[in-house]
C-alpha cells in the first residue's frame, strides 16, 4: 500500500480544509477535524480520515448542516440535552461534554442526551473526556440496522456500539469502545476481499444459514457477539441511545435516511458518574489495588492501552495514498 | 424427582420461619421470605429455596446480622447509599429502592450504592422495581472470583451479573438478568454430575487449557461469555460493582470471606433514568412501535417474558421434598 506521510497538525488542517470547503463554519469543521486528528494518533484509522468521503457526502447531500449551532440545556441537576441542529456528532460533545462533566462533579450521576446528530465516529473521546476528569463514562448509539437478535434472521439492531471507561488518576484510563455485532461490516468486508474464513457466529447468509463465508454474510445479517447475552447488550444500548433519548431506532434512522453514503441522523446517551462522590475518599488505591491484579496476569491487557501507546508517538503517521488524494479532490 | 406442592404462602412462611429460627428480626425475615418467594413464583428455582441453607450458615457462623438495620442516606439530588449493616441484599434494597426511585423521578438519573451486604439473589427484582415505576433501571454485583479475564488462565472476576429493565406501561418490562460469565458454575457442576459436554469456550481446565469436559471446569476456570467483548462487561461490572460503590471486588471478597458456604460480603450498584424526563413526552408510544418490530421476529423472545408467564400461576409449586425437609430441619 502506498502511503503519505502526515504530521498530526497536517491530518489536522487536510480535515478541516475540507470541512470548509463542503459548507461548514470553522466551529464545525473544527470539531470534526479534532475527531478525526485524533483517531489517526491513536491508531483507529477506521473511524480517521477514511470517514472524510461520508461525512462529505453528508454535507453535499444537505443532509449534515456544517454550521450548525447545537443547543445546551441542563433539564435538571442531572440530565443534560443537546440538540445537534443536524451537525456532526462531535460538535454537539464539544457543546453537551463540559456541562456534563460539570452536572456529574455536582450531583454524582448525570446523564446527557444527545439528538438531532449525524455520528460516524468512535465514541471512546466521549468517555475518555470524561474519565480525564475524574468520572466514570459510558456511551452508546443506534446505527443502521445490520444485526439480527439472537434466534432470528432478519436484521434490527445496529451494531450498537458501547464504551466505557474508568479514571485512573496520573495514569490513561481503563477505556473501551466495541461494537455489539460480533464483527464489524467493514472487517467482514475485508475478509471477503481477501478470501478469508470468519468464525461460525459472526454472521448469517441471505437464508439465515449460519456460515463462515464472509461473502455470504455480507448479503446477510450480522450477529451479536456472545449469542444471546451478547443480543441483550445490543438492545440495552438500542433502548437507551434511542428509546431514552427520543432519538430514532436503528430501523427508523434507515427509513429516513436519505442513503448517500453518510451517516444517518441519530442519537447518543452518555452517562458520567463521579467515584469520588459515590466510592468517597480512598477509591482510587482502592481500584488501583484492583488493577494491578489485573494487570499482573499474564495474556491480560488493559483495555485503551494499545491506544494510548501509539499516542505517545508525536511523530508523522503513515496514510494510505489515494485516500489522501481522494480527500484533496474533495476540497 | 420426589416433590411436595406448596402455595406461595406456604414457600413464604416456610422461608420466614427458618429465617426467624436463625436469628432474623421479622423485618430481616419478611426481606428474605419475599424475594425467595418472588423467585419460586417466577420459576427462578435456583435463587429460591435452593438458596436457604447457605443464607443459614451465614447466619450461623455471625457472618451475616440477621437483626441489621439498613441505615439509607441521600447525598445529594442524585445519589442514594445504603450502609447494610451486614445484611443480606434484600433486606438493604427494600430500604434504599424507594428513595432511588423517588430521587431519579425527580431529577431523571440516580444512583445507588450498597455496601455491606451480603447478596445471593437474582438482580431482576430491584431492575423489575425501578420499571414498574417508569424507570429504567440497571443493576449489578460481583462475588467470589471464579472467572478468567479474557486472555489469562486465572481466575479474577466473579460471575458477574448485570441486569437491565426497561418499563412498558400496561405490560411486562423487558427485564433481563445474566451472569457475565459463560455458564453459571452451577450449571457446570450439573452436567459434570449427568455426565454431559458443555459448549467450548465455557472454561478451562486446571491448566489453563480449553475443555469441554465440566469436570475438568469446575477444577479450573470459568471463562467470560463472548471472549473478549464479554470480558470487557465483566470488567464493568467489577468496576461499578466494587470500585464505585468502594465495597469489595471479587478477590477481596474471597479472602475476607470466612467460607462458610453463604455469600459473602459485597457491593451492588443500581442505576435508575427516567425516559420520561430524558426523552420526554411520547416516549411511550416510541419504543413500542420498536418493541413490535422486535417482538414480530420469529425466533425472538422479550427477556423476562418466561418469569412474567410463570407469575399468571397462582397455584402451587413442586419444590424438590429433599429440599424442604432439609430447610425445615434448620428451623
Amino acid at each position: 500500500m502506498s502511503t503519505i506521510s502526515l504530521t498530526l497538525d497536517e491530518i489536522h488542517d487536510l480535515a478541516r480544509a475540507v470541512m470548509l470547503a463542503n459548507g461548514c463554519d470553522t466551529a464545525n469543521a473544527d470539531a470534526l477535524a479534532d475527531i478525526v486528528t485524533r483517531a489517526e494518533r491513536d491508531g483507529s484509522h477506521s473511524h480517521g480520515l477514511f470517514r472524510i468521503p461520508g461525512y462529505v457526502k453528508a454535507l453535499r447531500s444537505g443532509k449534515v448542516d456544517g454550521k450548525a449551532q447545537p443547543v445546551v440545556t441542563r433539564r435538571t441537576a442531572a440530565i443534560v440535552h443537546v440538540d445537534g441542529g443536524g451537525c456532526f456528532a462531535p460538535m454537539a460533545q464539544a457543546a453537551g461534554l463540559p456541562v456534563l462533566a460539570e452536572a456529574a462533579a455536582e450531583v454524582g450521576v448525570a446523564a446527557l442526551s444527545l439528538t438531532n446528530i449525524h455520528h460516524f465516529a468512535a465514541l471512546w473521546p466521549e468517555t475518555e473526556y470524561l474519565a480525564d476528569r475524574g468520572l466514570v463514562g459510558i456511551a452508546c448509539t443506534a446505527y443502521m440496522p445490520m444485526v439480527a437478535p439472537a434466534g432470528s434472521t432478519q436484521k434490527l439492531f445496529g451494531t450498537n456500539p458501547i464504551s466505557f471507561a474508568w479514571p485512573r488518576p496520573g495514569k490513561p484510563p481503563v477505556c473501551y469502545d466495541m461494537a455489539t455485532a460480533a464483527m464489524a461490516m467493514g472487517d467482514v468486508q475485508i475478509a471477503a476481499r481477501d478470501g478469508k474464513s470468519v468464525p461460525l457466529g459472526t454472521g448469517l447468509d441471505a437464508e439465515g444459514n449460519a456460515t463462515t463465508d464472509p461473502a455470504k454474510i455480507a448479503e446477510g445479517v450480522l450477529l451479536p457477539f456472545g449469542g444471546y447475552k451478547g443480543s441483550a447488550i445490543a438492545l440495552m444500548v438500542e433502548l437507551l441511545a434511542a428509546g431514552l433519548t427520543g432519538e430514532a431506532f436503528s430501523f427508523e434512522a434507515a427509513e429516513r435516511d436519505n442513503h448517500d453514503g453518510g451517516p444517518p441522523r441519530g442519537g447518543e446517551m452518555v452517562i458520567a458518574l463521579s467515584p469520588a462522590l459515590i466510592a468517597g475518599d480512598g477509591w482510587e488505591d482502592h481500584v488501583e489495588a484492583f488493577m494491578d491484579r489485573l494487570t499482573g496476569l499474564e495474556g491480560v491487557r488493559v483495555p485503551g492501552a494499545r491506544r494510548h501507546e501509539n499516542r505517545q508517538d508525536t511523530g508523522p503517521r503513515q496514510i494510505n495514498r489515494a485516500l489522501v488524494e481522494t480527500i484533496r479532490g474533495l476540497s
